[in-house]
């Protein structure tokens, strides 16, 4: 007869909450896709449950439950937790941030990741890429916004952090409140408008069918980084083997969930704009009151908290080096593949 | 006493030749870091061996190697080998073609990867992202190009495929050499242009020690996809644990090593332009007889080669979703960061 399979590695379970509903397989299915690569890495030895939110803790509980090591790993996104500490958003998305490929750049290769982690640390994680939105949208508005004092007063939902604080300082009244439930309150009006991702989650959650503009030139997420969070003391406790393959498996899931946005945007809105979405850019001076509220903000954390200005400079010193390049590189050929016929 | 390890799987041992010298690790490295992560993913079960160019083979040997099952993998630029295929030139870069998120979604999501692997199968390889360039520069020039008039004659290297022969239907005489052997064709005036990559490696080469303008503006190469070329056999003879395992570790690879180029391209910029090396912009004319030349190209091939003409109208019109998308997200962020002082 054959002889029985050996297993020199105990077997390992994990279970991961994410902060989206199993409907957006953009989100949440960079956790599926996750456990799916771990599982085949490790020849079945190595299981992660994954969890969409409400499942095990409300969306955005994945600190506290990191905090308390009462589970192994979360998917969410950084700016939902400025709360505990203004710098988490440097994580995820700032205005006039990174691009995806700059955020890459700057955590693999520059000092973003070890920063961040220090900061992390505090909260017993770590983190991993799990996949970037690219270039969001301008998000959904009940009404034109023609300049910037149209956000006075305007109830949004919008992604936390110095966004939310430069908004604030533009007029708006934030929102934190889980994707999932925006669709209900921009149909009552107690909501009116809405900037979640782009075009595929957005359709996905309804958002064309209750508000009518669509607004492009957003400053404030040139790319956003959702992430593994990682407990410190679970990926200790790993072999080398498995520590390796956490690490693998995140890198798959974010070439792919990160290159699924760029596919699936395109198709969505021309469906969108095809069935009556009405698409706008952003005025000149909606953008420039964008800039001149952030850097205020920027300026008030920095002055009052050493860690947050740490992190600022440092990003701030990448991103010089990263605009010049662009410069002679990826946004001429862009202007370029706009101006010709193919 | 311990008991010792208890190995299930036998050992496996893969060589891998490189087309570029060791001294260059962000190409040659890609093939150190996909080694390195294969090792730890399997415990030290799975090994590759990484060759740079002229170890087992010359520069360009690759294809033949695979065909030949002589090999179990390659680490090179599809369009090295277009005298075997025109059709190769799309798994790597093409004139007015894709920047590097753009060529993972068509590969990933897309029909790219899949078309190109039919055309590869006849050469017994597949092939798996390895990292990708960036936009790349548009290469070193003796003397200034002023108008595409001064293309006419110029002996210059450079990467081949439809480029190549765009170049040469506006009068460049090109050249198809390893990259290790430009320095010395410069210097002797043999050679009067070359194009390579982008600052970090083209300063590792030292060609700004024998040629004055650098310049950008580069239509050719939106961004360059550098690949694992993969021995059919040799992956099918793989447990489905160790497949999984390649595909993770090139994973790993790609991210590393695109997010490295975007690190280390800006600071090799600034320092060659400090010591002397001018940068300049092509001319406006000179991009437009490339797309001319280039679409004249394209037509020629697709006219004779169906293989040819079915890839290319895929690319194209998944492109066209992709510059409807860049032209309201990243490229106006770009424009936008690219404006204002942070």
């Amino acid at each position: 007869g054959v002889a029985p399979a050996v297993h020199a590695q105990a077997a390992v379970r994990w279970r991961m909450a994410t902060s989206f509903p199993k409907s957006l397989e953009t989100l949440h299915g960079a956790g599926v896709k996750f456990a799916e690569t771990v599982k085949a890495l490790s020849g079945g030895k190595f299981e992660v449950s994954v969890h969409a939110a409400g499942e095990l803790m409300p969306a955005f509980g994945i600190v506290d439950a990191l905090s308390e090591d009462t589970i192994e790993m979360g998917l969410t996104a950084a700016y939902y937790y400025t709360g505990k500490d203004p710098a988490f958003a440097f994580s995820c998305a700032v205005p006039f941030g990174l691009t995806a490929g700059q955020n890459q750049a700057w955590k693999e290769h520059g000092n973003g990741r070890k920063l961040l982690n220090e900061l992390f640390a505090k909260y017993n994680f770590q983190t991993l890429s799990a996949l970037n939105t690219g270039t969001q949208m301008g998000g959904w508005y009940r009404k034109e916004i023609k300049s910037p004092a149209d956000f006075k007063g305007l109830k949004m939902r919008l992604g936390g952090g110095v966004f939310g604080e430069s908004m604030a300082k533009l007029g708006v009244v934030a929102q934190n409140m889980p994707a999932g439930e925006v669709y209900q309150a921009l149909e009552k009006g107690t909501l009116d408008a809405v900037e979640f991702v782009g075009p595929y989650d957005d359709e996905k959650l309804g958002y064309n069918k209750v508000a009518k503009y669509y607004y492009y030139g957003a400053w404030w997420e040139g790319g956003a980084d959702l992430e593994f969070f990682v407990n410190n003391k679970a990926l200790a406790k790993l072999s080398p083997e498995n520590q390796a393959i956490v690490k693998a498996a995140a890198a798959v899931a974010n070439q792919d969930g990160t290159s699924k946005y760029l596919m699936l945007n395109p198709v969505s809105l021309k469906r969108m704009v095809g069935s009556g979405t009405q698409l706008k850019p952003f005025p000149k001076a909606v953008v420039e009151a964008g800039f001149k509220a952030a850097q205020e903000v920027y300026a008030e954390h920095s002055a009052k908290e050493p860690a947050f200005k740490k992190i600022y400079e440092d990003l701030r010193a990448f991103q010089r080096d990263q605009i010049l390049w662009s410069r002679i590189s990826e946004l001429p050929f862009l202007q370029t593949m706009a101006s010709v016929k193919i």
